[in-house]
């Protein structure tokens, strides 16, 4: 145990900030923490897009359906998988640009969250707080067109920072034993891991909630992953040069 | 400035182990810094693999394109973007999985990276030293099927953990301009931040190989995305239940 991971294990999402502003350089240092975590063959397919504009965070609030704090954090960022920067460079050096291939679209979108997470990290460390924002991915033709975004990039998740004005619990997860395996995968563990686990949960949200809340992560999981999501995503992904073989 | 920031920064892929094993207890004190990153909606859609068989880490080698250090490592574990978990879940409470959306494939993939990446600081806040192994990627189904991976599980990437036995430099990264954008995206940015990064490159490999490495980052990525690559992950993918719609 040392503070680094005493800090990673304390994580919570913060959706409630302060109004104190980001100094520009303290953003710039969480940048650079982000591009220096590990990228594929160095391609670094990462561009943030830093939304100071007033007009344009209220819209994103309304892109993410609702979600107040994406205007009212100390900081908005959307972190976008960037192909097209890799393609201008290969193209400058008059090389023809492989597109469409399914492997860069993971490439990128794994570049853009470890590049986000050490950003995460470094924020967390200052004392910030922070709020991933999925809910970009509701509308992201609105989120590419707002920003300008050129093909062959894409929004993949906005990020909130900010000064934490709530202290809320750290949420349980799913016990070690459930995700961590030797050798090969073992789907025998999920029935006594998920059971134990769906009632943590459920205590959780009980205590969170003063009782209010009832609900297990299997439950949740039904909810998710028993119905289609974000429909949209293939065919927007296309067009804008990704997943196209 | 802080500890954290500063480590941070300085992170380097380590791709030279001595042969000091890592204790199970520090293995899972890392498994739990990832389990406690950020994930969509809760999902948890990560499973990690602990390869400690050593022939299966010999078989990981030459599937990864000759990486001895997948072997050489103090641990090597094959991060697993994982809907089959709650799919389980789902399914165990009456509802019927929503297979193959492209949406759920995004989320999966970031989760992965996410709680990697907290192993990832966790494990160098300690002095080990990682390597991030994407060449599993060269015949994943070949890794699927060597730890038995259930349909709706695929391998993202491998992750080589050990102390480390070299001391290499921190590869130089693009212009904080040139990734980070003010309310849109700026193109225009590229020809002076790439064309600077370049010689920063060169000079950097010069240095780092004693003159006989010569190239330049725009030079890599033409080599790098100039041409098709990892041809088979989209049919892959679909097969093994993602990206169906």
């Amino acid at each position: 145990m040392n503070k680094t991971i005493e800090q990673l294990l304390a994580h919570r999402s913060i959706r409630k900030f302060t109004n104190q502003a980001i100094p520009q350089s303290t953003l710039e240092t969480l940048i650079a923490c982000g591009q220096a975590a590990a990228t594929s063959s160095n391609v670094q397919a990462v561009t943030v897009v830093h939304v100071t504009d007033i007009n344009k965070r209220a819209r994103m609030v309304k892109l993410s359906g609702g979600q107040s704090y994406v205007a009212s954090s100390g900081a908005f960022l959307v972190y976008c998988a960037d192909m097209n920067r890799p393609k201008w460079a290969c193209e400058n050096q008059g090389g023809t640009y492989a597109a469409g291939m399914t492997e860069q679209f993971i490439i990128a979108t794994v570049d853009v969250a470890l590049a986000a997470q050490n950003t995460v990290i470094a924020a967390e460390s200052l004392g910030l707080g922070i709020c991933y924002i999925g809910g970009l991915r509701n509308d992201p033709q609105q989120v590419a067109d707002l920003l300008r975004l050129p093909d062959y990039v894409y929004p993949v998740f906005g990020l909130c920072l900010g000064y934490p004005d709530q202290d809320p619990e750290v949420k349980p997860r799913l016990p070690l034993n459930a995700v961590l395996m030797t050798n090969q995968y073992d789907a025998s563990v999920f029935p006594e891991n998920v059971s134990s686990y769906d009632q943590t949960v459920r205590q959780y949200y009980k205590t969170r909630t003063g009782g209010k809340k009832d609900s297990t992560w299997s439950e949740e999981m039904k909810a998710l992953v028993g119905k289609e999501s974000r429909v949209h995503m293939q065919e927007f992904l296309r067009q804008r040069g990704f997943l196209q073989k």
